[in-house]
């Protein structure tokens, strides 16, 4: 039954307001208002245009659509119910935001089959949609043949007036227009509202004209709200250009069909309310009782099941004829789709013995991605401008660029946090790429709602942080990270590593490469280090092993990560002269020891030992857990300062003299 | 003496040069590459246009200078030494980036008078500059009258491609376009060069056309290396137009000077080394010794102390007149720059009983700020576009725009680094504003380096932060702190409060505003929360306070913070009704607590007592400095969930059930 005064079309895109609408007034919590008006411009994108298997969300080819506007995810929800996803079913719809549910209250990917990224902290999506389509370009560039394109597929998103505030989308639009990304299409939902009031209060500037600044072809369709053709013209051009991104802006009504809520704040993020709700369903000529879809707009929207099948089974049979003509691609691109890794690749990392000379682990970890690089061609990744620092560049590739998207080294500018989201978008392209993001660690403060979102999402992305403490000198504290590595280890669901020489650099890359479902992050040092004797790839593996030992109960436990674990070494051998019987313990990752059982862990921190001492170039915030009641940490509980390496560690207090000057204390 | 082949001109710009150049070869670190290139700009700022007094780094009415691109603080360090600044004498040019000197790696503003903020991580100083232009505009609205113009100066800033890069500028700089900071005049040094080389690796878009889109005034000198007229009449230019902030883009040469580094990253970070140093001697026909200035030059840049003094002078005979005709605001205008708050303002503070109504923390807030509105006309702050949610708003005024300077709502729009970073120019303005900025907790992520920077550089800003844990809700994991208060808490110089009901929120008010010198950060409640017997204002002063106790050595501490404070009172209701002595502290600042004096810790947290038990909603990361090796931590060592508040307390353990389990465990 299509109701008279509607069309399909209307009765379809009604559909998408009034599931959001219920689910959210059964919630009493969400927003109704990007739903409601943004649905005509979804309604067209994923009925005339997006390519994708409702019943393969994984298929490898499918379009990419990101609601960068997460806290509208009732869009997406219904869109993905509506077009007939197993994820969400109608009874999934009526749980919106509870306890267990697959539709929470902003989309997350790692709980809903078809979220392809989390978001709802703003402008996270746009940034991770240019990930995704740098990593289509770059999958294109390396596999695709003149007769045969296995890789070619768009990256669409819907981003608000709040993502274009945020400085995060900024720098990805930049580095997008930068790349030449033209298959990112970014529909902007133009509808002037944001939480505060009118985006007149904070937000007049010309947002088209930035974009062209960022060298974004740029369109904008007036009547976002009723204007179909409109809409499908607009994204018909945007495909029709093919060496830029393009933003289309679409003005709205933020709530439209509210008869008293629309086009102000309080549609944006609260529950009509039932008289409201009951309006705008008169409003809008909607009889249709709470949650129920008109049977003929659900037999249209699921038109979706039947043409994705045929999508992908187009494309089947075009891989098919790639992996007959091109065998060893295919086993490559289906090798990476798969998650395995390459039989062995761990042979590739390098190991040491203590006559092995001195090195930063920034060095170690520069040496490590080289030797990866060559066995891992999913490995994919660059620098926020210190790529000579953070010595991330590999040396077999050339540059991504835009006429070279088949090149590995992502060159991000000075743009932390946009390198973060859409490092997050790579990895989530799923197609098996490992990317990695690297910066100084100070600079993790820049993009760290990008790590935290890494995290949350099980993003796979290996964060590569050097001058990983006041030892990197004359910069100063404004550059020397004091809390950062505490503040890393806060995070759940990402294994922080500080190595202390070139087998614990190797151990944590061995981690982090079999980490494709979680995030690793690397703290490095600029300055060199000794290989230690007894460190070891297997060691760094439980996060926190022995080093050294006198046998027995000992009298004392010294306890360090990174750079300073050389100290405990140091100290060791000078107390050990004086009859103490001393243990040292290597920590460069608490999340993987805290994983051990309890047996290991009592192995390598026997309860009974309480004369502790750790050592570390950081805060001592959290260490009490190791240290204990009886036991101290030296530290650094200020900011930092500028001067040479030698004295910024002599007036700080780490040299082998303080820490066995401190051990003696806890001993007596 | 003038070198023959040398203009006065000349010969004060490579002064300002060479002064780099030496002092970075001398300390074998640092950034010669900038100021080498941008010394012609810097030499016609500084000796044409700003007004200044060397010999008063404070006078209120002096133009303010920000290095945004703080890598090059050898630039700052020469013109505050060549125009007379004592603080920057040779002898600290000479102990450039060594311990204990004037002349860190970076400029920072409390270490050296005549610098006005903390820079070097990119992006910071440019939106620090929008802070202090709209702290001048502010001031000129409120204390300016039609026949005295009390405040009426410029905000300039040097920034560069790095700036530009970075998300938080396009934040601040869209911004100080929407509020049409006329007297913002930013020289963009546009060397097409970074870390990594050319900008055409990563930054191709059309920077200038950018701001256009924000609103500001663009201008182009494209022979920034020598055309000092051009330079001159951008700047004029520049000041003409008065209502919209202006960026000059001049083009320059890093590393001007140098025949084989200049134009090259070889040049942006590292001492040239001694042949290139005398080679740039040579091609700048350069014939003094390193750290010699020539007298003429040295002569001319000084006049800047008589042209110093007479601009003050004038100043101080204008305020003598205002004070005559204006005493009131006169009076006003001098307490804030003296930084004394008046008298009795804390009177202002509610407080409250048990009788009073449950309510939330972040509501709480709402109502002393309102209160100290009142008598704090300092005051000033608003919300990155969660006023509503964040309850910022100040009743008695308006919103801060373009015609109405005068009012202290500042609406940030979703820019929640720029506003932090806003906030502490409007701080370090020196005027005795006292900024508040406000978000959602979670979102401290978007603004960490600029809240950081709030500790590192003493601003005294207050850090509003609302949905303060897993309780805010059914927005989920994307929304919900977890870790944020325990990694803000890891920060230096910075105090962290978690109030638990009304008194505690008026306590750490009081601590905020008098801390004019650090910032302090509210950690609220989105839920309602009661108001507990014994809570004060005194107690929360002292970080840390015996909420209840049953009197001699206590069994057992239960310990907790915010919103899980109340659960520990009622925790140990039950646990008293068994017989235990139990003892109940509420903490709601660490950092203050930990600076109380032995005794008092003792008093409140005894060492004796191990049995301890810490509940709160966040990571149990750095509790265990309090629980020790006997305690326990209820917390929330996982991301969060969406589901309603009720759901979300249940299952993550936070009800008197499991905390009186919990406890009864560690008796055990």
């Amino acid at each position: 039954m299509v109701a008279a005064t509607q069309s399909l079309q209307e009765l379809c895109i009604n559909s998408i307001r009034f599931l959001a609408i219920d689910a959210v007034e059964k919630a009493n919590s969400g927003h109704p208002g990007l739903p409601m008006g943004a649905a005509p411009m979804a309604f067209v994108l994923w009925d005339r245009y997006m390519r994708y298997n409702p019943k393969n969300p994984t298929w490898l080819n499918r379009d990419r659509f990101v609601l960068s506007a997460g806290h509208g995810c009732m869009l997406q929800y219904a869109l993905l119910h509506l077009t007939g996803y197993d994820s969400v079913p109608i009874e999934e719809i009526k749980q919106f935001r509870q306890w267990g549910s697959k539709t929470p209250g902003h989309p997350e990917n790692h709980e809903t089959p078809g979220i392809e990224v989390t978001t709802g902290p703003l402008g996270q999506g746009i940034a991770n949609a240019v990930g995704l389509a740098l990593a289509e370009a770059h999958l294109a560039a390396k596999f695709n043949k003149p007769d045969c394109k296995i890789v070619d597929h768009y990256t669409y998103a819907i981003l608000g007036d709040g993502c274009n505030m945020e400085g995060i989308s900024g720098e990805a639009c930049s580095l997008a227009g930068h790349w030449g990304l033209g298959k990112l299409i970014a529909l902007y939902d133009d509808n002037h509202i944001s939480i505060d009031g009118s985006t007149d209060l904070a937000f007049t500037e010309d947002v088209g004209k930035r974009f062209e600044a960022y060298g974004w072809h740029v369109q904008h369709v007036e009547q976002g709200n009723d204007d179909l053709d409109a809409i499908s013209k607009a994204i018909e051009a945007a495909k029709a250009v093919t060496d830029r991104p393009s933003l289309i802006k679409v003005t709205t009504i933020i709530g439209f069909g509210s008869p008293n809520k629309a086009n102000s704040h309080d549609v944006h993020g609260s529950a009509l309310g039932a008289d409201e709700v009951k309006a705008t369903r008169e409003n809008l000529g909607w009889e249709y009782p709470e949650f129920e879809v008109p049977a003929d707009a659900l037999k249209h929207f699921r038109k979706a099941v039947e043409r994705g099948a045929a999508y992908e089974q187009e494309w089947n049979e075009l891989f098919a004829q790639y992996k007959s003509k091109y065998p060893e691609d295919a086993a490559l691109l289906e090798r990476m789709k798969s998650g395995k890794l390459p039989d062995g690749w761990e042979k590739a990392l390098p190991t040491y013995t203590p006559e092995d000379k001195k090195n930063a682990t920034r060095n170690h970890s520069g040496i490590v991605l080289n030797a990866l690089a060559g066995v891992l061609p999913e490995l994919i990744g660059g620098s926020a401008d210190l790529a000579p620092s953070n010595k991330t560049l590999l040396k077999s590739s050339g540059d991504f660029q835009k006429d070279a998207y088949e090149n590995r080294n992502l060159r991000f500018g000075v743009r932390e946090h946009g390198m973060g989201a859409i490092c997050n978008g790579i990895a989530l392209h799923g197609s098996g790429l490992i990317p990695y993001g690297a910066t100084f660690l100070v600079f993790t403060d820049y993009m760290r709602n990008a790590i935290r979102l890494s995290a949350l999402s099980e993003a796979g992305v290996i964060w590569v942080m050097t001058h990983d403490s006041i030892a990197l000198g004359e910069d100063g504290p404004t550059h020397q990270p004091v809390e950062h590595v505490a503040s890393l280890r806060a995070i759940p669901n990402l294994a922080v590593f500080r190595p202390a020489d070139g087998n614990e650099t190797s151990g944590a890359y061995k981690v982090a490469v079999e980490n494709r479902h979680s995030p690793t992050l690397l703290a490095l040092s600029r300055q060199g280090l000794p290989n230690l004797t007894g460190s070891s790839i297997e060691g760094t593996e439980k996060g926190a092993y022995v080093l050294s030992d006198d046998g027995g109960t000992p009298d004392l436990i010294l306890m360090g990560t990174g750079s300073e674990t050389q100290l405990c070494v140091d100290a060791a051998v000078e107390l050990r002269k004086e009859g103490k019987k001393v243990r040292v313990v290597s920590m460069p990752c608490w999340e993987l020891f805290e994983a051990q059982d309890e047996a290991y862990k009592e192995s390598v921190l026997p309860k009974a030992v309480k004369k502790r001492v750790s050592v570390e170039a950081g805060t001592t915030f959290g260490w009490s857990r190791y240290v204990g009641d009886e036991g101290v940490s030296i530290g650094v509980d200020r900011f930092g300062a500028s001067a040479p390496l030698g004295a910024l560690l002599e007036k700080f207090g780490f040299t082998v003299d303080n820490v066995v000057a401190k051990a003696k204390a806890v001993l007596a």
